[in-house]
């Protein structure tokens, strides 16, 4: 069983890394090459050859949702978001403001999902959310750890990711597939919205050019 | 260089890890002995001897608490926790509920972080929070994850945890030592309104229990 190569990556610490692979560890280099979180998960989207799937909180970086887009459209890598519910309409108010349609991109999936569900003395439900962030590439990498894809967590907050390879990545693996049944298609109802706001914007937009 | 013990816990989804250990991989076993991220904590921190170094976004879970105070005042363990400041009256209100006034603590040592500053073209400075999670335990092993130390992480919301030992620590005691040298005494303001608090229902609990 190969050892797994482990790379720490710091949102804001300047502790990063410079290489990821199964035959060693990526060392911590200061003043040579720094980056940090989003850089690393950057360089893991355009690495990858055949497939990523991921798992997020809240996902509003253009950036890396352009590199998944790309990925998808220019290397015809499959890509399988699985999204936390409540934080959904940001992420498609940030796919609205770039004018893209999900539904109409053929290699990207995006689906929905929830944390328990919890019933109190009382009868009322409450439905926990997902914290859970990693993302696999090509089966043989995971990048896992505190950092969310939206702006905040990439300049702002102070966060971690770790990239592992070797037999971890089966642990993530199996969860990804566990996650993926328990998943659910995005609600239409969302997507009607966005698709209105974004018909609202075409015909608002000519109104105010002419005026 | 031996190679990393990995060990990945998740919150709700019924994937754990048997034993974590520098000689090999914590497999998940399904029936058999099947426990999430919180039970992973605890039993990382109940396997303490010598020194918890913990970073932390949010911390109310009373059991965690209980434990790392146990460790402190049973096993001599020393106990380290960086919180984020924004999160820290959340923190000094469970320790109020559990009657611990925290400089009382002789081992524990709590301090508060922030995440970045960023200042916006008109001024407005923005300080960002600490979104980090992780846990060293006796300089060895490190816990870390999406996993926050609270009641609804722990019952409601999907999160994960892996638990490494052997080089990846090295990057995580580094990390915590830059984090612990940017990081500031707790607020002694609000230790007095917590103190206060506390000194009113003293007052308020003995005329309560006359009425």
């Amino acid at each position: 069983m190969p050892p797994a190569a482990v790379a720490v990556a710091s949102g804001d610490c300047g502790l990063s890394t410079d290489s990821v692979g199964s035959k060693g560890w990526g060392l911590p280099r200061y003043g040579a090459e720094l980056y940090g979180c989003k850089e690393a998960v950057r360089r893991e989207i355009h690495s990858a050859r055949e497939v990523i799937a991921l798992v997020m909180d809240s996902f509003t970086d253009m950036d890396i949702f352009k590199d998944l887009q790309e990925a998808c459209s220019k290397r015809h890598v499959k890509v399988y978001i699985l999204l936390d519910q409540a934080s959904f309409p940001h992420f498609l108010k940030m796919c609205s403001n770039l004018g893209v349609n999900i539904e109409e991109q053929k290699l990207m999936r995006v689906r929905n999902i929830n944390g328990n569900t919890y019933y109190t003395r009382s009868g009322a439900k409450i439905v926990g959310k997902v914290h859970e962030k990693f993302m696999l590439v090509d089966g043989i990498r995971v990048t896992t750890g505190s950092y969310s894809f939206t702006w905040t967590d990439g300049k702002l907050n102070s966060s971690n990711i770790i990239i592992l390879s070797g037999p971890a990545v089966e642990h993530f693996d199996l969860e990804f597939q566990i996650l993926y049944a328990e998943s659910k298609p995005i609600n239409p109802w969302l997507l009607s919205c966005s698709q209105e706001r974004e018909m609202a914007n075409q015909l608002i937009k000519p109104w105010i050019s002419k005026t």
